[in-house]
């Protein structure tokens, strides 16, 4: 049952502001917002076309947010969600505008996952941040990925799944499953095992 | 122990074009990739300037998919990022290209959660969605949150929690808490419970 809390955003939001009052006032100590697992990633392509790689744990995550000099950084949210995630988590999307060293605003997309601290109550830490100036993703980027483009995933697919299971197992669930996919959709989705039913129990929304 | 497994960009990438395939091919029946409690947000705000509000759960994505007019909808994926994270979940970050009906391409970011089912293996439902495209956000947007603007947020701290507790006490950690915070961010950042360490835990990263 999806119980969101009425503050939920106001968590979101009061996260937000401290996040990015500490990357203002402190980025060398913005590490402490992660935990020893967390994943942080932020850029898209290095120069020789790969993309970046996401950094594991305080440790990386304090070099990599040192190499990324911000100084006087000034971040302005001009919108953002948070939903209720799995283990008692959120969920949190900002888009917002990001001025670091006195340079022009850059327009910035961003993921959080807030984890819950097991042993104090009412308290976080980033799980995860993904973290994408606009610019860098947008401006000349070759699409990586078409939706009607197979051929490379299933290329993909072959390597790490030999021996591929049938298509109609999954689409039986219309759940995604990692396992190639060789036909369309359709088929799949004539089945019926989740057509849409009115669901009673109360689900109160974030305003 | 963080293990991203090597596939896991794969497995983001293969529900990525399972996805927008579906809501190429088959918009009315992409609920399916969602569940019971998962929610789904599209848009910035309503005409009134109110942020959208989430919906819950497959029938009431259903009719707000079907809300949303999806034809001939094609999708160029730009950059995405597929991390592991809470309950064996993967949270997914999508920049692409939108065109619906013809129109325009529309830059698109979007964030998924993916929720393992339990009871089949490798099978992920959509958690949860938020769904926005930059020109709703960014086109005339006027901030709504500054990281330095503590008024707003001071207000709504003290409307839901009424005997705030010091800062010094979730400053220890560094860690983000759901209380007010009045005070700076250098004085609990001088404590050094959370100085990064060396991690000696094996931690693969993804290609």
């Amino acid at each position: 049952m999806v119980i969101e809390k009425p503050s939920l955003l106001l968590a979101g939001q009061e996260f937000v502001r401290q996040y990015y009052t500490s990357l203002n006032k402190a980025p060398e100590y913005i590490h402490r917002f992660y935990g020893r697992n967390s994943s942080y990633v932020q850029g898209g392509v290095d120069p020789s076309g790969k993309p970046q790689e996401a950094v594991y744990g305080q440790n990386d995550i304090y070099h990599k947010v040192l190499s990324l000099n911000f100084s006087e950084c000034h971040t302005k949210i001009c919108h953002m969600d948070a939903h209720a995630t799995l283990s008692d988590g959120v969920v949190i999307q900002v888009m917002g505008l990001l001025s670091n060293s006195g340079q022009p605003e850059r327009k910035l997309m961003q993921t959080f996952v807030l984890s819950p601290e097991g042993y104090v109550p009412n308290t976080f830490y980033v799980h995860n941040d993904i973290f994408h100036y606009e610019d860098e993703v947008f401006s000349g980027s070759e699409p990586e990925l078409d939706e009607e483009s197979e051929d490379k995933v299933e290329e993909e697919q072959e390597e790490r799944q030999p021996s591929p299971e049938p298509m109609q197992e999954k689409a039986n669930s219309g759940y995604y499953e990692v396992h190639p996919v060789t036909n369309g959709i359709e088929e799949p989705l004539e089945e019926s095992s989740h057509e849409p039913e009115p669901e009673p129990e109360p689900e109160t929304k974030t305003e």
